[in-house]
């Protein structure tokens, strides 16, 4: 099963399709093939191994496949892999994690009528773990939500007079880059595009586009200029044309994109946090001071200190001269296993 | 020379003295005695040293003094230590700084008109490391002011409703008292104590008072109430009765009030970071959410992002769950060496 998550691990975090990862087993139980899920569209993981045995004299007859999750039930751009599985006539199935999905669920109930023998949940909680994002977004219909923003110490996003190039050095910024690039979708506010006109795409060090681009989601009623530079993005662009949070979420998430990176501005970042929709939190703190009036958040509707949103400190990084801070809620209703990031009894 | 400023330590940090010891050698180089400096009104440390051959045949003849600092020349509570080493008959004397108080210098001029040998500038930087603040003090005829404060992540230091305590824990408060320990007077704005009434005195985990308490200084126009927790401070009060604050630096300086720390409120920390007067930061980050209109610090008075004010991080401990950031101004007016912490060539 560990063997298992390595592979998964190769195919592409961001899309749809959760990581997985195959291996088959013979009697003996040593590997004779091992396959992984390389990205909406593909074949699946348990597929892919199965293709590997195909010279096999008895192809995958009485092998044991271990499968990082549930297999799936369901025909999308490929056939439900739990009938490719009795196909093959394999003898035994291995799982962690049921699949959470509605419709590709019951591929184990399907794979013991028709005769295999099935174990559930081998390494479940390494699994809640290595994929909390795709089944947070499958189980709760709504994507995975970071929100980043970069400050200085006293959590300034600007000057007075609206500059804020560069608050954070290189590393930092070229950080935020490979996080975009780990996202299906950056969500920003048409605040931020009518003043900063940003491309948000996903850039290398040489200034290079990078091999997965998430698509920008603008978020307001007001439209955005006919010449911005979002307009030329590569993977496209989603005009909200509302403020509606909630309902802009799932509909993301109906179309495959499971985690959102929310870029700001201020405005955008603190309705999200307010409604209580941020799963994470990426926060560069510049070592600089600069007072005024440009927050990096602003209302939060919070009244008193008690009520305060507490959160969970998962690392903190140094980027050349700046911090990295990584954070998640605390009392989450994001529910993840107790080795996971998140606990649901711990109190504010 | 290290043996001397581990016998330095020893002394206290606090008071209008610096931190100096004195270790006396023989021919061979051996150690014969050791001194060090106990605090303002105590003998100096070579005069320490020297009591401690007293009942040596030859006392201190011809004996080497090794000092951390230049031997003084100047009669305060205690005679000058140029002449007590002149006069126990030491052949040698090898110090690292110069003394640079214009009423206590002077003092290698005077041994070397008495024929005694003089060595001075061994191990210079780390002197200037050790007695940085000190020797800011004395140089710039105002203390060291380390400005410190306690906010959320955002940057808040209070609630909406204005209640803040507490946004740290325990190990974060405990620490602030023992800054406070390592202080000579605490600065608070009026704002802060007509609105919580804090007693600022250094305490210990059990809420015993620690040995040393720094004086509170109260700063503004404004007078306090006369029922006031901190008219009943163990190390009394002042009153400033205005907001001058490079005349009121000037004045605890000339006390001996070499050490000051800043604990707000937000407009009297905002004032002195704008007025450039910080020489650190203590900046204890809670890992929290807030947003409203109850800031850490105000206005700076910084007008674009070329002009923020650019720290340097010296370090970054975790104090349970909060973060405490310790931090020094960039290009800095504090001359200080260049092993040491601060870099006047370093650009913003
Ligand atoms: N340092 C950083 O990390 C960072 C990052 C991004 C931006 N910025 C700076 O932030 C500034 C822009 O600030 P901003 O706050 O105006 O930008 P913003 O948050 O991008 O945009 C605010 C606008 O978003 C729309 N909106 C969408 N959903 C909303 C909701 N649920 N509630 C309220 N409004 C919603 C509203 O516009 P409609 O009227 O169109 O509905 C609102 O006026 C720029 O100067 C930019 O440089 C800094
Ligand atoms: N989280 C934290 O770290 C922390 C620390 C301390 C306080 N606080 C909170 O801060 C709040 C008080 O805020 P505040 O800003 O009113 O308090 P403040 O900074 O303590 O006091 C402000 C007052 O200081 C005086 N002042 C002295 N020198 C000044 C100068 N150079 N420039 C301007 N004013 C000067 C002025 O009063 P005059 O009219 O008398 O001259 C001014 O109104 C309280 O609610 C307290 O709980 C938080």
């Amino acid at each position: 099963m560990a063997r298992g998550f390595e592979l998964a691990a190769q195919g592409p975090v961001t899309g749809g399709n959760p990581q997985v990862g195959c291996v088959l087993l013979d009697d003996t139980g040593r590997i004779v093939a091992e396959g992984w899920h390389h990205g909406a569209g593909t074949a699946h993981a348990e597929v892919d191994a199965l293709s590997k045995v195909a010279d096999r004299p008895d192809g995958a007859r009485g092998l044991t496949a271990v499968v990082t999750l549930e297999p799936c039930n369901h025909v999308g751009r490929t056939g439900p892999c739990s009938v490719a599985l009795l196909e093959a006539g394999v003898a035994r199935v291995v799982y962690s994690l049921s699949d959470p999905g509605a419709a590709s669920g019951g591929g184990a109930a399907r794979l013991r009528e028709g005769g295999v023998e099935v174990i559930g949940g081998v390494l479940a909680d390494e699994a809640e773990l290595f994929l909390h994002e795709w089944l947070a977004s499958v189980r709760r219909g709504r994507p995975w939500v970071t929100v980043k923003w970069a400050s200085t110490l006293d959590g300034r996003a600007a000057a007075s007079d609206g500059t804020s190039q560069w608050i954070t050095g290189t590393a930092a910024r070229q950080r935020v880059h490979e996080q975009r690039a780990a996202s299906d979708a950056i969500l920003v506010g048409t605040g931020t595009v009518l003043a900063d006109n940003p491309s948000l795409t996903a850039r290398g060090d040489g200034g290079e586009l990078l091999e997965h681009q998430p698509i920008p989601v603008v978020v307001g009623e007001r439209e955005i200029p006919a010449d911005a530079a979002l307009r030329r993005h590569p993977a496209g662009l989603i005009e909200a044309g509302s403020r509606d949070l909630a309902s802009l979420l799932s509909e993301l998430n109906r179309r495959g994109l499971r985690r959102v990176y929310v870029e700001g501005g201020p405005t955008l970042a603190s309705a999200i946090i307010a409604a209580g929709l941020a799963d994470a939190f990426s926060i560069y703190l510049a070592p600089a001071l600069l007072g005024g009036d440009k927050l990096a958040l602003g209302e939060l509707g919070i009244p008193t200190i008690a009520q305060a949103r507490r959160l969970r400190i998962d690392s903190i990084e140094q980027l050349g001269d700046d911090l990295l801070i990584l954070a998640t809620p605390r009392a989450s209703s994001v529910p993840v296993p107790s080795g996971g990031r998140h606990s649901l009894t711990e109190g504010i």
